[in-house]
């Protein structure tokens, strides 16, 4: 699955052929069909393992209460922005390449792209009612709205570094937010 | 031409092959082979179109120094939102798509999107400059940094539009941006 992941994040959901992603990951072609009705059912598979780390991350920052509400806003995007200079700027972000592109092709895809972005949507909420509690942010922050706008606008910041290829995007993202909608 | 955009818009550059275009427009496939020596460089053809009608829309709100700065953003964010409204929700924005997909395989048309980029944020400087001068923002804004992050985030929220298949992301960027970075 691990290769697999690779390859789709890497040539994107009509760029990876089932060819690709057998011999990325050395099996037969004969097992993938065996274990997927087909590549979109693979796809969306890898969309849930790698969901499954976001989610990982997510408890370690946003939803992380032992630290204080806009710590973990910014632990969660420096954890953005960490991973993608590790996998290189060019894959971005796989929820924002299938939004961008599996949506069209797979309604069950996209059914799933839409819960994942509600599940972050109420995280990155659920910490800015604790900064509003911290008197971090200000008492009249519409919090879900917020937090619809921000995670919309970080995967905006993601697809901007993966054409630049590069960090400035993300950072600028980062600064803007911390310096005038969270300050 | 259109017909060949309409159809990479609507699957993808991975999605539409050289005899979708080509059906769609009608005409024989030695004909496109006579034209285009590729279907990234046909690709690289219809970002230009494209963005040719961006720019006329660009120069009707956020470069018309007829109106007052705000009301040009707003002419801006709408005309998106008129267009996609128009077009589909389900296609999304072709410059965002490609920057997702296209990106990957071809470095020819990376370097375009950079160029657009670009272009579209100086548009956006040079309008949050004359919000300035007008008092419509503070004194201190950071004109070409938050022209940045607001194309950036606008492709976010497309994409998510895109997602979700409806305006709300689009309308919920436009109520966050005037209601808070822009007040």
């Amino acid at each position: 699955m691990t290769e697999g992941l690779r390859v789709v994040h890497e040539r994107g959901y009509g760029g990876a052929s089932v060819r690709d992603i057998v011999e990325a990951a050395g099996v037969p072609q004969g097992s993938f069909t065996n274990h997927f009705a087909s590549k979109e059912a693979f796809c969306l598979e890898i969309l849930d393992l790698y969901f499954k780390d976001v989610r990982a991350m997510i408890q370690r920052t946003l939803r992380n209460d032992s630290l204080p509400a806009l710590k973990r806003l910014h632990a969660f995007v420096d954890a953005q922005i960490k991973y993608l200079n590790r996998i290189g700027w060019r894959n971005g972000c796989l929820i924002g390449n299938f939004s961008a592109e599996a949506s069209e092709h797979s309604e069950m895809i996209r059914k799933r792209l839409v819960e994942i972005y509600e599940e972050m949507r109420q995280s990155v909420a659920y910490c800015l009612r604790a900064a509003v509690k911290l008197g971090e942010v200000p008492q009249k922050t519409e919090c879900d709205e917020l937090a619809g706008f921000l995670i919309a606008s970080l995967q905006g910041a993601i697809l901007q570094s993966k054409t630049e290829r590069n960090s400035v995007p993300l950072e600028r993202f980062k600064h803007l937010i911390f310096s005038t909608l969270l300050a």
